[in-house]
Parts: C-alpha cells; sequence; structure tokens
C-alpha cells in the first residue's frame, strides 16, 4: 500500500478518534457518512474526506462507508490490528497508574516487562509481573523481543534508558519523562509531557484574555 | 501586546522547550544564541526566531538573547509567570498520579479541591486535601475560585463533569478522559489520551516498515 509521507500528527490523532467512534457504531453491516465522523470528531465532513484519502479510498459518494471495513482499515493504519509488546521503565506513580490502565491491554498492548532502579521497587510484584533491575535490561528485551518502551521515569537517567532502549532494538518510545530525547530519526519518540500540557491550556487562557 | 492569533500548537511546545532549557542555564546574566535555543530544542536556530517573532522582538542580531529577560517573557507568554488554582476530578490512579507530580505545584499549579464519585473515596485525605462529593462542585468551585480543572475520570461522565466546569465558571480544561469533550470554543481543552499517543507510536512504526 502507497502512504503518502506527510502525515501530520493531527491527522493521526483524528484517525484515532475515527476509530474511536466507529468502535461505539452499534450496527454491525452499516454505513456512516463523512458528516457522521466529523460530527463525532468535531471536525468537518471535508476533512474526514481528506484525511481517509491519505489512505486509497474508501466510501462511494452518497453511500458512505462500510463500517466494518473503515474500522478494519483504521485499526491496520494505526498499527492497532496486532498485539505490541511494551516494557515499562519506572515503576512510580505514573507508570502505575499506566500499567493498570485497562485500555492499554484492550487495545493490545501488553506489558511484558517492567523495570526500576530503586533497590525496594526491585522484586515487588505487579499482578502476573515483578519490577525487574535495569541490570537486566537488555537480556530482558532481547529475550522477550519487547517492541515498545514506556519511559516513565524523571528527566535524570530517561536519555540513557532511551539509548539503551533503541540499541537493544526497540521500534518506539513514549516518553513521559520531561526532556526531549536525542535518539536516531528511525527510532520514533511520542512526548507526553504533563507540565507543557497545562502550558498549553494556560498560554490559551492567558492570550484570550489579551485578545480580549 | 499584540499577539498575532494563529500560534500553532508546535510552536507552543517548542515554546515550552525553549523555557525548559533557559531554566537549566546557570549563568545568571548571560545570553544564549538562537542555534544553543535550536540544539536544545532539537530544532533550528531560524525556527527559534521565527517562534520568538510572534511575540515582539528579542535579542539582537551577533548578541544573542539575555537569558533572564526571555525567561521570564517565557514565562509571561506561557501564562506561568502566576499561579493556577486547579481543581482534581476523579481521584483514581491517574488522578493520584498528577497530584503527587511535584513539577505541578513547583510550576504554579495549585491543586485545591478533588472530587470523585465513589463513595469509598469521598472523605479521603490526600495531603492537604480531602476527597470531595461532585455534589459539592458548583459551590467548592466558586469560593475556591477554580480557574482550571483536571479531568482524570473515565469517558463515562467526563462530558457531564465538562459541562459543569463550564457553568461554573472554569477557564480550562486539561481533559484525561477518552473522549472529545464538547464545549464551548472560549473554553479551551487539552486532550492528553494516552491510547492516542500510545496509536501514533504504532502509526509511525507501522508506516515505516511499510515504506522499507
Amino acid at each position: 500500500m502507497f502512504v503518502s509521507r506527510k502525515i501530520s500528527e493531527s491527522t493521526v490523532r483524528r484517525l484515532s478518534h475515527y476509530l474511536r467512534s466507529l468502535e461505539g457504531f452499534p450496527d454491525i453491516g452499516g454505513t456512516v457518512s463523512s458528516e457522521e465522523l466529523a460530527a463525532r470528531g468535531q471536525t468537518t465532513a471535508a476533512q474526514v474526506r481528506k484525511d481517509l484519502s491519505h489512505f486509497g479510498s474508501f466510501g462511494k459518494r452518497g453511500l458512505g462507508y462500510s463500517v466494518d471495513q473503515l474500522r478494519d482499515r483504521l485499526r491496520s493504519i494505526l498499527g492497532v490490528d496486532r498485539s505490541w509488546r511494551v516494557a515499562l521503565v519506572g515503576a512510580g506513580r505514573i507508570g502505575l497508574a499506566l500499567f493498570e490502565y485497562p485500555a492499554f491491554r484492550s487495545r493490545g498492548y501488553d506489558c511484558v516487562a517492567i523495570f526500576d532502579s530503586d533497590p525496594e521497587k526491585i522484586g515487588q510484584a505487579w499482578a502476573d509481573q515483578v519490577v525487574r533491575s535495569p541490570d537486566e535490561f537488555e537480556k530482558v528485551i532481547n529475550e522477550l523481543d519487547v517492541e515498545l518502551v514506556i519511559l516513565a521515569l524523571p528527566a535524570d537517567g530517561a536519555q540513557e534508558m532511551a539509548m539503551r532502549a533503541v540499541d537493544a532494538g526497540v521500534q518506539g518510545i513514549l516518553n513521559f519523562a520531561p526532556i526531549r530525547l536525542n535518539v536516531p530519526p528511525e527510532v520514533p519518540v511520542e512526548d507526553v509531557n504533563l507540565v507543557m500540557e497545562l502550558e498549553a491550556l494556560s498560554f490559551q487562557i492567558t492570550q484570550g484574555e489579551q485578545d480580549a
């Protein structure tokens, strides 16, 4: 399948929203219009058609999209028609919240190993897992074929663990540490920076007040 | 101050990164070049100059930016030169991780109230706070002058609490619930959707494999 190279981050996020909407459709075998997808994704019908056109042709003018087919195609495009083997690095509060987040496992993100450098945490049981020492990192990543790493640790140490993950062959990193990781461009990184989210919010409020 | 209206989300994120970098500078009173800011923010010097030009003129060609002045201006632009009164809605794992996240308080986001509908949680002490019933929501939001709300609850109930927050006069929402909130456009919402972040990562890996 040909996919044009420049799919923006906001397009990918809208694809996630469309998939979420389609998963909420009760009627198996039905169709959905770009207008309906737009309303649920808070965008326009034209944007829906443009987003989907990146990935080949779907739907027929006037008939809409087949819910089943579009859902399957979006799952395949987003890489969630398969499972991913995930290691969690950092067994603190955020690590625990992620580990217990029910949507992770239900969407095929399977946490197969947990690491923490704190001697008091190493050996702790988390459901069917045991927190491991980072000394074992490369060995475990290889033996368990880990594909994704979630870094849920402070800024100190995140860069080192990111490079160790890349060197061990990991394919992508979800980064909760409040730094920009410096890794080779072929390894994608998604940053979740909670302070930056709040700053984006206070920016919008502050600028809105100044414009008023 | 005139601020042109169309500041993209990615620009705001880079401003946060520049501020993070400047806060790491030890030498008070020094200067910083756009090249140095670019290297730390993983962007280009031209992009740094363009980003900062939205907010008036800073720095002098060949001399760079004053670290102190630029830091103060970025704090003011991002709205973090003041404190914000925040209410947390949802006292689950993610709520607790956020509540205990040290960077929140240190950056002026001050959690002044916690709500949860679970009768077993209502009345629990969290540091200097007590988990409250949503029945008290409007009264507490008003009495404590809450400005921002963090929704850390499941999709069910998030829309209702968002509208109650808007009606109570809240100025912005940080939303961890996995739905798109439908609120008036004058109330900014920042979404943190952990499954979407993982989907963005698996999208990039999957598309990368298909292109290779």
